[in-house]
């Protein structure tokens, strides 16, 4: 789309906009990329909505001259999802920011998407509640964003994914309709579940302006360890034999010796460089001591080194500060690199040998990849810290990525468990779910015919 | 649809499923209603498939001759969302009824559709595995139509809906297509939830022929309580309140006066009549210990009786009889009546309100109603028990049911908390999400545009 086919769109933008309406460049492109190697693009302009009768308007308006949109969160996402199609107009929903009603005797929040989880989780300490919103993907990343891309992250295998966490939506179609999907209610059975379509669309159905979110206690307890062992089969049997005694897990994470070594260097560490998990226990003081002994014999049965215990908070965000800084210490491993992150999710059964394949693998490559992952969900990244712009490691990583996402197919499993479909991962969906995928462009085509909502993202 | 036009699709029917294909009365008879009083119907015709293969078949004939089909697994719905609408061929599940595969290290299982719930939990038993499916809408239904309705029941308190436990499904569409959804991964972000998608869509957009349910450990220690209130409004701050200490509650039930009044009567007991909580915790038995103790105590603090304890395992299978038989009780209060079920689900902050709003219309009814309600979802039922074929009477009830869907909707509630839309509920569903059913109409039309699978269910 040139210039001159945006000139009269663009007016009728600024007229509904005014300042919250930009072609700067700066803001364009502080608008043109996320936290991914994924090349950006700079869209023709941004806009800053602060209602859904704005982004109703601004989608009428698109629809009317037929430019495409790419909604824009924190731009925290690392498969590209939010980089511009040519001619795009972005929608940054930072403006979008207030808290709009929290119930403590009901457990739930209605937020606007720009609102991020530590804002959101100040909120609620400032009000005095004891509840948090717990999904937890590392970055600040907005509540719209993660609802857009399914997010979930270390606390999923206690408190599960956006997927178990959202009660209700308010979407912007792409004919501009404001759709109000869900209840408050904590379940329905009244028709198709809209909510849970919009949630992991990656802005390809429509905008998502409000989120309804289930809010979870305050533990009353929570303990924290960190633990080497043997090998990584050792590490992911510990954990199965966890899970199937039923105690109150809250995290259980993994990192490879590499991903120990480039932890310790980051942080000035001295853990063992060995495989190594990471614990959260979070619940009564009763249920906490009780779930930390059976771990700590569940895990000596397994051949493990010492439980390195912390029950001070400020102990536990140490300890934890240096699972959250895993990627920057990955990075770390190659200065002034850019981060290549595949995100495969097995049946945890499968987990111990789609690692040890996927270290097969990895041994022939020169990218000094390394492996952490929330093994309890059976889900690992491997992280690989590449040149920027050099084309020949990112095509040697690309060809990494696929043969373990062929490894985790093989396994039942999944292409991306948590990061989305974006640009990057577009072939492994087609190869994961083959005929599901014509569905899926029946279903956008029926919401989106004119193909404007963030195109060329999810489908090849 | 007359039998001449059905007479070259009979014939291809026929020559695919042989015996398992009946025009026979008895066998369409049987097929005709579920277990409301929504008036049957009778099916042209009824199939038996026994693979994916055929149903695929079945579908591609169906969509030659445009025949409308609609799917049936136990008929324990109460919406009306297996009658069969005009020159309708029903597909019977009951022959699908395989477990395909356990795995004890992953806690899931993938089954034919036509595998109940009793029998899944038989097989976990037999195989000795210490798993179970925790989702318990006390029927023993297939397990496809739990998957169909999005079912859930007493225990969805603590382990959720069938929108929470199940991982994947295989679908055949309208087309004949064989489309699997999901992956055996815990977690996914890879395109559109298709399989939250299917959950709660009757039979309108596929027939589900194979479901991977997650599983659950047995508790390690199972006690039950009944308690008596002095008001409703005592008896669900209560539970709101224990619900925010995070206690293990895995079942909370509420019986009103009336409805406990049938119970005693029905069960020859001699509970209170007066508003009554059911318990139930899971756990170990230190947390099951510490989770009673808390609620006693929480219980005391809001007026309640004593609490009528039951661990052993017969005793607690007696107690809650009373509660699975209540429908049962309600319904010979008049004795050879058929129940009319309301399903409302609010904020657990409104339920006290809303049951006393619904009391105060109920008063002025003469048809007996009770209620008894999931009452940690904040979901209730009123049953009324009518008089066969009495149209003032199912008039009288539709009317206050309506009025009762207002009232919760008024609460940012739903119609329907567990039921489903099936016929019942089409009229409630506009009301409640206004545009929202314009989007789930156009992915209907999109996946089933000739309007064959299931027509008349869920859209008005």
């Amino acid at each position: 789309m040139n210039q001159h086919n945006l000139k009269h769109p663009h007016k009728e933008l600024r007229a509904l906009l005014g300042k919250r309406f930009s072609t700067d460049d700066t803001v364009r492109d502080a608008h043109a990329r996320d936290a991914s190697y994924h090349q950006g693009a700079l869209p023709d302009a941004v806009a800053f909505p602060k209602t859904n009768a704005e982004v109703s308007e601004i989608l009428k308006i698109c629809a009317k001259h037929k430019i495409p949109i790419v909604p824009y969160g924190t731009g925290t996402g690392v498969e590209g999802a939010v980089v511009a199609t040519e001619g795009a107009l972005c929608i940054a929903l930072n403006n979008m920011s207030s808290v709009l009603r929290v119930s403590q005797d009901d457990r739930d929040a209605t937020v606007q998407a720009g609102v991020t989880r530590f804002q959101l989780n100040g909120h609620l300490m400032d009000l005095g509640t004891q509840l948090h919103f717990p999904v937890d993907p590392g970055a600040d990343a907005s509540l719209g964003g993660m609802v857009a891309t399914r997010a979930s992250g270390t606390s999923a295998v206690r408190y599960g994914t956006m997927l178990d966490n959202v009660l209700g939506l308010t979407v912007i179609t792409a004919d501009g309709s404001i759709v109000h999907t869900g209840s408050r209610a904590r379940k329905s059975a009244a028709g198709y579940d809209l909510t849970r379509l919009f949630i992991g669309s990656e802005g390809t159905l429509g905008i998502i302006t409000e989120i309804t979110l289930k809010l979870t206690r305050l533990p009353e307890a929570v303990a924290a360890a960190v633990c080497a062992f043997p090998t990584v089969a050792a590490a992911v049997d510990t954990v199965i034999k966890m899970m199937d005694t039923g105690i109150n897990i809250a995290r259980i994470e993994l990192l490879d010796e590499l991903q120990m070594d480039a932890v310790n260097k980051h942080a000035g560490l001295d853990y063992e460089v060995a495989p190594t998990l990471f614990f959260e226990f979070h619940g009564s003081e009763r249920t906490v001591a009780e779930s930390s002994e059976i771990a700590g014999k569940i895990a000596a049965a397994h051949g493990s080194g010492d439980f390195r215990w912390a029950t001070d908070e400020n102990d536990r965000k140490r300890l934890w500060q240096a699972r959250y800084d895993s990627y920057y210490a990955a990075l770390n491993r190659r200065p002034r690199s850019v981060g290549y992150v595949t995100d495969v999710c097995v049946p945890i059964s499968q987990l111990a040998e789609c690692i040890a394949k996927t270290k097969t693998l990895l041994a022939k490559s020169n990218l000094v990849p390394s492996i952490l992952g929330h093994v309890g969900d059976g889900n690992f990244h491997v992280v690989f810290p590449l040149e920027p712009n050099n084309k020949d490691e990112l095509a040697e990583a690309q060809q990494l990525s696929h043969q373990i996402v062929d490894i985790a197919l093989e396994m039942d499993g999944t292409c991306t468990g948590e990061h989305g479909v974006g640009i990057g991962k577009r072939k492994a969906l087609e190869k994961e779910h083959g005929e599901a995928v014509d569905l899926m462009r029946a279903i956008k085509h029926a919401l989106d015919p004119l193909n404007l909502m963030n195109p060329g993202k999810i489908f090849l």
